[in-house]
């Protein structure tokens, strides 16, 4: 076995060789930390990292294997977390001032999950402020001189520059889809519920997803069915049969997947490459395409979206504002205080809107459709870093609470990735990774 | 058996002897009907009635029986269903003349379920308009002079006044114990998401309970086993095991009772006679009851409760109030504009009190007490049929989603009926009914 380049080993085959003994867990953990000495100065993915820590968690699980107990089915693999999850042994700051230092002292649902699928927690990402607009230090793997996207900027950088094969992120509006795109890795944004948000950063209760990112879409299911789960401090996660992952998405579909392309209001302000890329895409596609208008009334969810996620972060985050509002960047400040003067009655309608909005979506699967297919942003990832891009193609998906992925499949003129967006059924979320992954083998056949 | 008073039989009885042959369906019904126009006239406590319909359901049901298929729980057993539930066979009006004649075409999930358990719908009975403030017809059973409470109010009158054995009710503040304490009845609100609100005039979300009528604990038990379950249309209900009410409220506690006895800040209001009759009370539990101050942040529940309550009515009532607004009662429009003008952020913050509340709570069941010994309301029924009465002793209980029960144990001095309320642990339904039928006999023996 070869062992210099095991940073660039998927979870899957690295879980694979270390419950086999081909590696061990130090091993591969050395390779990223290698990897990333190399490339974190360029790129700033990580808020926090701790060498000798991560190593020492990685050498307790190889004493762990040794000793002949079970092991979990991520036993050994690194992971990183946005630094808006909770860490009991990292510090966590939101990507804020405010919080420099803060210490929590349980980790989130998720981490924990981690810790249990015998995960090695390596490090904690750089976030924007608050999980919202206001950018990172984090540079785009492909071109430090463009954004990475965010808010999970440093998970998705850190992937796509392989310097750890999986990270978790968190999607309110455009934060998970996004990033991935920009970065060209596999972002995945569950089912609203699916994944609980306990001890993650509140911004807004109907809006907030867990995100996840890995290089490929055998990770992505390896790691969801890790997490997916009931927890009964998170209201919106149910009590639900587990659901194998890993077998459905990478299972041949019984039937050749039929795509509804949705442009949606945001297709005006896509690029030239992005609409050669998409004309490529369906041409391709053929027969399996059929383009699909969106309904009327859905037009309006960008204006839905702003006043729900303004409303219920004016609350979430009301005694950071009361307390520090000094210390908040200008944006957010601006979106506390545009959400502070919202009517109940207005953020109670635009809520009213999801519930038959789901249904017309849920129409469209049930009668012709296995996904949706619609950029991931309006082009690939801008040059700059003061703003982390568009987050419109991901707003009505993250409205609706469906499942949506993105996948690295076209670039553009100047060489950077450009994201192919497909959007499943709520609750069909092993469906969607499983369509996902047929289209990405037929456009790498092609 | 003696057919003349079968109008007074309980519905467990009543279902019983049906079961068993001795008296028929219609023969019940035939009794109802016959108490229905020698007492209504008084009462008024039905919007729509109508008696060949009643029967023409009860023979049905005789007919059913006598093919030895399989019958339900209620089998011929008549009850009355408050005007805010949707039925396809009577028209429901909401108490609201905006809808007169309007007839929908399928049940709300209590009637369809009621149905499923052989019951007979009787008819629909009188509601203050939109289950709000403004009184209808229904005058007291006990007294006409005085009101039977609401919003519940045919409902309550009409099992008070053995014109039907069951009926079913709602509460958003005091609506179901309110109008049982005044009556003289047992009134039961379980837990809040325990029995779907599908298709019942939707006041607020967070506030709305399906409430109960009967004149004993064990007739409660009975109908609650019916309702209680999980409708994928009502998203606060939840898939549980279901609950052996009637052979739990039966049994015996394992230990004797401990009650809290809480006064809250509306004792200021209760009049000699309730204070009176709680001091007998208290004499008579002796070392099973300690009074217990409530914490002092539950003080702001009523203000908070009004938030919510104000600001869910304005949303679901909205396009009454944009198209009829002329046809409200001028309560009605007030409380509407109030919660058109709430913030969503003085929302949002109201009902982020709920579950530190509930918690609070929770531990007072969990360290020592198995229920909550309170007022179901400040006095008897008060003198005069323009008002409904005061709600505060329900506030508390119905933000907070907990059980309570009205028991009808004390009188004042002028003979009408005072009613005891006692609160459960959430989801503690069944025990609550357990712990009431041990104070309603444990009062009945001294």
């Amino acid at each position: 076995m070869e062992l210099t380049n095991l940073h660039s080993l998927s979870a899957a085959e690295a879980a694979g060789l270390i419950r086999d003994g081909v590696i061990s867990s130090a091993q591969l953990v050395e390779s990223c930390l290698a990897r990333i000495r190399e490339v974190e100065p360029g790129v700033q993915a990580w808020a926090f990292l701790d060498p000798d820590y991560a190593l020492a968690q990685a050498r307790a699980a190889d004493e762990r294997r040794l000793t002949g107990q079970p092991i979990g089915a991520l036993h050994g693999v690194p992971v990183a977390i946005k630094d808006i999850f909770d860490t009991a042994d990292f510090p966590t700051e939101y990507g804020s001032p405010i919080y420099a230092g803060h210490t929590p002292s349980r980790d989130a649902t998720v981490v924990a999950l981690l810790r249990a699928a015998g995960a090695v927690i390596l490090g904690k990402t750089v976030t924007t402020e608050f999980a919202y607009f206001s950018p990172g230090k984090t540079r785009n793997p492909q071109n430090p001189e463009h954004t990475p996207g965010g808010s999970s900027s440093g998970s998705a950088a850190a992937v796509a520059a392989e310097m750890v094969p999986l990270a978790i992120g968190s999607q309110t509006n455009g934060s998970t889809i996004r990033p991935a795109a920009y970065c060209g890795v596999v972002g995945f944004k569950p089912t609203h519920g699916l994944i609980s948000r306990y001890r993650a950063l509140a911004l807004s209760r109907s809006l907030d997803h867990v995100g996840l990112f890995a290089r490929s879409i055998g990770d992505i299911a390896l790691i969801t069915e890790r997490l997916v789960g009931y927890d009964e401090n998170d209201p919106d996660t149910k009590p639900r049969a587990p659901i194998p992952f890993s077998q459905i998405a990478a299972e041949e579909p019984p039937l050749t997947p039929m795509f509804a392309f949705i442009k949606t209001p945001v297709w005006a302000r896509t690029d030239e490459d992005t609409k050669l890329g998409f004309a490529e895409i369906i041409e391709q596609l053929g027969s399996q395409v059929e383009e699909v208008e969106l309904f009327p009334s859905a037009e309006k969810a960008w204006e839905w979206h702003q006043t729900i996620m303004s409303a219920e972060m004016a609350s979430n985050l009301e005694r950071i504002w009361q307390r520090s509002v000094g210390g908040l960047s200008e944006q957010l400040r601006w979106q506390i205080e545009s959400g502070r003067k919202a009517l109940a009655i207005d953020y109670q309608r635009a809520l009213t809107q999801i519930t038959p909005m789901q249904e017309s979506f849920l129409e469209l699967f049930e009668q012709r459709y296995d996904a949706i297919l619609t950029p991931a942003a309006p082009s690939a990832a801008p040059k700059g870093i003061s703003s982390t891009g568009d987050p419109g193609f991901c707003t009505l998906w993250t409205l609706c609470g469906m499942p949506s992925v993105s996948l690295p499949l076209l670039e553009s003129s100047d060489g950077l990735p450009i994201g192919v967006q497909l959007v499943g059924a709520r609750n069909g979320d092993a469906k969607l990774l499983r369509t996902a992954r047929w289209l990405a083998a037929k456009m790498a056949a092609t």
